[in-house]
């Protein structure tokens, strides 16, 4: 074993279940990336089975159009139950709850998807589908007992990870089952750690490890990073029922105050189920709550008490669980990097915004392309210190907008302009404002390695491009066979950098792409004209924008498209909405394979100002 | 056994494959209404394997308006690939191949889905995914040797069959593998059938058999009914190829006549392939070809010639086949209202136009359902009468459109309007003129016993809603959630008669409800309002239009629709297309179980008239 700085594991091997250490959406999603890019992984959960109900259910629309560069989108859209609304209930002069403004729930061009709701237990399925699609598994009844990095610069693998495989599955205690309420609350103290038999132990090496662990992440403590934060000592209640009540908005998001009896949020959901929070009460500091004072009865009491005079029934409940506001956040993500820490294990919050799974995922989107990149020998693995520097920031500004919208949500309303509380407009004023970056489409990332500097020239070439956000999609024309297509669904995630080109490209592609491989391999080009379809026959594009590709040479027919209405799906103003100028120079944006612009140049210099930038970490081939 | 007048298999067990008994589209669309409506089925292929490759290709708008309706549009539309646009190839006056005009291939505002291409074989595995859904699957290796009806009129299940169960698994001669080019051509003559060893016979009672056993259908044989008409003595060959050619529009659909050496269509596929129909050459009167004497070699030296001076190599050919031109059909369609036919075992066409996949399951989806409400004592026998009357006019027009098109596509075309020949603008136009008959949402079905006849006092109530057409869909908003909804989305096949209340419904559907059943369990009532959804409460509205459901008497909540346009999704144009006048007295427009508009009626006298149009062949419970 090589010398280690880490900290390691103190009890090498137990007989003890780690409850966090599961394969949950972060985890799941690093695999899909590593599977589909070829990369050799393992993925261990501790548990024997996954979670069915309950737990996150909040899908945005930035996560949907991951999924969809997955090719899974479909499913997200056909199981879960789209929000079309979002209304406010709040207190009248008199203390009457009543409706007081109606917004759509996904503001109109924020996203080519809309915001969905749908129990995360499927989000898994679809990811750990997508995984097994390219031969990835999550294997079970596995956990890390002991962790190892070693210092050395040149051992191709240089973490040693102990495994304990436990036989038989794990026979999970009370507050250990997926579907109990209690499974996982923050305000229960921990039950006995269920006893099961570890049947063998195993070493193994690895390139890169990432702790997708969790709030209680045994990675983070292996590596003796410490959560910061604070909670608000009020705790809610979640729950999933089917409700009859009179309550007349109840298959739309409802966003309530009562004048006395606390807040509620209700989201409608798949399968006729409905998602309530309900704000339950305070704890003292420290204060942990005894299971068995809690229960749905409970739950259902207090949000009745909240919707007088609107009745509640509710014949079937499906899940509900008690949890504790609070932000915290690990300022320190990766270690030498090689151990990440992704997800809940860097960063917790309220559940209300619907934030935690999605911005989880995109934690290990954001890196799983960098790892393959540097195991493949594409790039060089300078590009990791990006991790840090670009998803600590996006943590950092939810843990303020959670921080700031659950203590407006918990506060008391002010009934009149003049009373105390809190005003119910700028409540709903911050809830509109932070829509889009609720919807996770507002994340920008800063300068780096792979981030060039924004610049008024670059502006000026496409003047809505921003660099470091996510390409934004438009509808547009594939020259080749007339479909109405979002250009956005071309940038799939396999890795490949792509160069949109507004205009006929040249490129110096061909120095990254090995001599053996197609020449859209490594980058592929997108070009996009202005002038229609008709304008141009096919074998006048240059080679680089149609490519021969395979073993017999077939022609691309799907990279060149035009910027002109589509027979019946619209489209026809992409150049306006890039800001490029049709009859402008033209410009070539640089995305990412996470989507994200890296870079916006001119034709004038491009070949040598792509090299300028593709030298700082792209390794020759 | 009973007497019987209907022909009895002349060789009531013989170690003889047939080879046209196999579960195709037609079938598989029968068994998936009798498996979603809980009738008790059985579905026999004499095949050991289904087809995998090849034959039809096109589906569809109205096709993918039915397999919405069973909940799998999606599959057809992730799949396949949707044909954007129609590109006709014409001789210019020097003879020189030109494009002489573009279309779309989908006209704007025939169906909100598409025209796609798929793999039949890809169909057929969707339709038995649905089938399994419900728990009906296909028994392979099983077929019928005789066949017997009596002429009871009480007997409850007054059908004979005799089936042989094969085993091993049928050896398949050369031309009876699938994969083979010229299996079922209709060009080749009969090789031996294959051999082999019947393993059981098995005697079983039916309540009704159909015959969805392709152009040579033994059960049309066992009735004695004949396929009228005639051959073209015109030979094309067919082909899936991944072509490399420097013709520009390899990916539309290429609609082309050469000055001297034939037609040819293509149809651009999934997966990179395309389909070709290439015009070959003549046959004499009765001709059979001798398969040796056919390759893909051959059909691709044929589509060179037309296709000159544009290139084409073909690397890699999937699937091939040749067939003659021909159009034949069967008047007698049932016999006795026990045994029917389906499919080509009643009408044969030429493929090119893209029906006959889609005409065959359409036949059986008229029948499914009409069966199922027999079999469950809901309606009377009498409703059997219609599907011949409704289904052989379909296969008429069919037949005659086919005609027209085949003997101009397989015309020389006139260069120049003095010149000899068939006249492009004239085939344009027709092509353009059929489109809506192509895509199945033009017809039209006859007065009956579940059609009613048009009058002008409906017609005023609803002026573009037509008796006898099927439901058009419209973008409404759903009242509850507000969610932009297709109303045709809502017309599920769940064997459910539909009213769609333009205003606030009553009804006499208890009459024909079970007291024990939920209100809407027999027929449903959806509401259209054409007052937006802030006007009224949900409350407000009756029973009949939300009506409480299940053992916990849930309210629903996806009955009621406003005419209002939706946040992000258009809509607010339902009663303007439907014809109705906001301000009038609203109307009622019966949809049948699949989709047909059975009758309009205004609000006065409404209970009346709709008992009576229902007594006419309802059964009271």
């Amino acid at each position: 074993m090589s010398s280690s700085s880490a900290p390691v594991s103190p009890s090498p091997v137990r007989s003890y279940a780690h409850p966090e250490w599961r394969a949950g959406p972060a985890g799941l999603m690093l695999g899909c990336w590593l599977a589909r890019l070829g990369i050799k992984a393992r993925i261990v959960d501790q548990r024997a089975r996954k979670i069915t109900r309950g737990h996150a259910d909040g899908v945005q629309c930035r996560t949907i159009e991951i999924f969809q560069s997955f090719g899974m989108a479909e499913r997200i859209q056909k199981e879960g139950n789209e929000l079309a609304e979002t209304v406010f209930y709040n207190p009248d002069k008199s203390g009457n709850l009543v409706p007081t403004s109606r917004i759509p729930d996904t503001e109109p061009n924020t996203s080519r998807f809309r915001h969905v709701v749908l129990n995360q237990g499927r989000i898994e399925d679809f990811l750990i589908d997508c995984m097994g699609t390219d031969g990835l598994t999550v294997e079970r009844g596995v956990y890390p007992v002991s962790l190892e990095c070693s210092d050395s610069t040149t051992a191709s693998h240089p973490i040693a990870v102990t495994l304990a495989h436990l036989a038989p599955p794990a026979k999970e205690g009370s507050t250990e089952d997926p579907a109990s309420g209690l499974y996982r609350s923050n305000v229960i103290s921990n039950a006995d750690p269920s006893v099961a038999q570890v049947a063998k132990t195993e070493e193994i090496r690895a390139k890169y490890v990432m702790g997708c662990d969790g709030a209680r992440s045994w990675t983070r403590r292996q590596l003796g990073f410490l959560l910061e934060g604070d909670s608000a000592n009020i705790y809610w209640g979640v729950m999933d029922a089917r409700p009859i009540t009179d309550l007349p908005d109840i298959r739309v998001k409802v966003v309530l105050h009562s004048a006395d009896a606390g807040s509620l949020l209700i989201v409608p959901r798949e399968r006729n189920l409905v998602r309530f929070y309900i704000q339950m009460g305070t704890l003292q500091p420290g204060e942990k709550l005894d299971p068995s004072t809690q229960s749905p009865e409970k739950i259902i009491d207090s949000a009745r008490k909240i919707l007088a005079p609107y009745t509640l029934e509710c014949p079937e409940v499906e899940w509900w669980s008690v949890y504790e506001i609070g932000q915290r956040i690990c300022k320190d993500v990766s270690f030498k990097n090689r151990v990440f820490l992704a997800g809940d294990a860097f960063h917790t919050h309220s559940p209300k915004a619907g934030q935690g799974m999605n911005v989880s995922m995109m934690d290990s989107y954001n890196l799983g392309w960098k790892i393959a990149a540097c195991v493949k020998g594409i790039a060089s693995p300078v590009i990791l210190d990006t991790y840090g520097a670009e998803r600590v920031e996006v943590a950092r500004e939810l843990i303020e907008f959670d921080h700031q919208i659950a203590s407006l949500f918990s506060g008391k309303p002010a009934v009149t302009p003049e009373s105390e509380g809190i005003s119910m407009e700028e409540f709903q004023a911050l809830w509109v404002r932070m829509g889009k970056w609720t919807s996770g489409t507002a994340v920008r990332y800063g300068p780096s390695l792979i981030v060039a500097e924004s610049a008024m020239e670059k502006t000026a070439l496409a003047r809505n491009v921003i660099i470091g956000s996510h390409f934004e999609s438009q509808m547009v024309v594939c020259y080749a066979d007339a479909h109405a297509t979002q250009l956005a669904d071309r940038l799939v995630s396999d890795g490949r950098w792509r160069l949109i080109a507004h205009a006929l490209p040249s490129s110096p592609i061909k120095k990254y792409t090995p001599s053996t491989a197609d020449l859209n391999s490594v980058i592929e080009v997108l070009t996009l004209t202005s002038s229609p379809r008709r304008a141009l026959p096919y074998p006048a594009f240059p080679e680089l924008a149609r490519p021969l590709v395979g073993r017999f040479r077939y022609p691309t027919y799907d990279q060149i498209f035009s910027d002109e209405p589509s027979y019946l799906d619209g489209g026809g103003h992409a150049y306006a909405a890039y800001g490029v100028d049709p009859d402008g120079p033209g410009c070539v944006v640089l995305v990412r394979p996470d989507q994200y612009v890296a870079e916006v140049i001119g034709f004038e210099g491009c070949v040598e100002n792509l090299a300028g930038f593709f030298d700082r970490f792209m390794i020759h081939v």
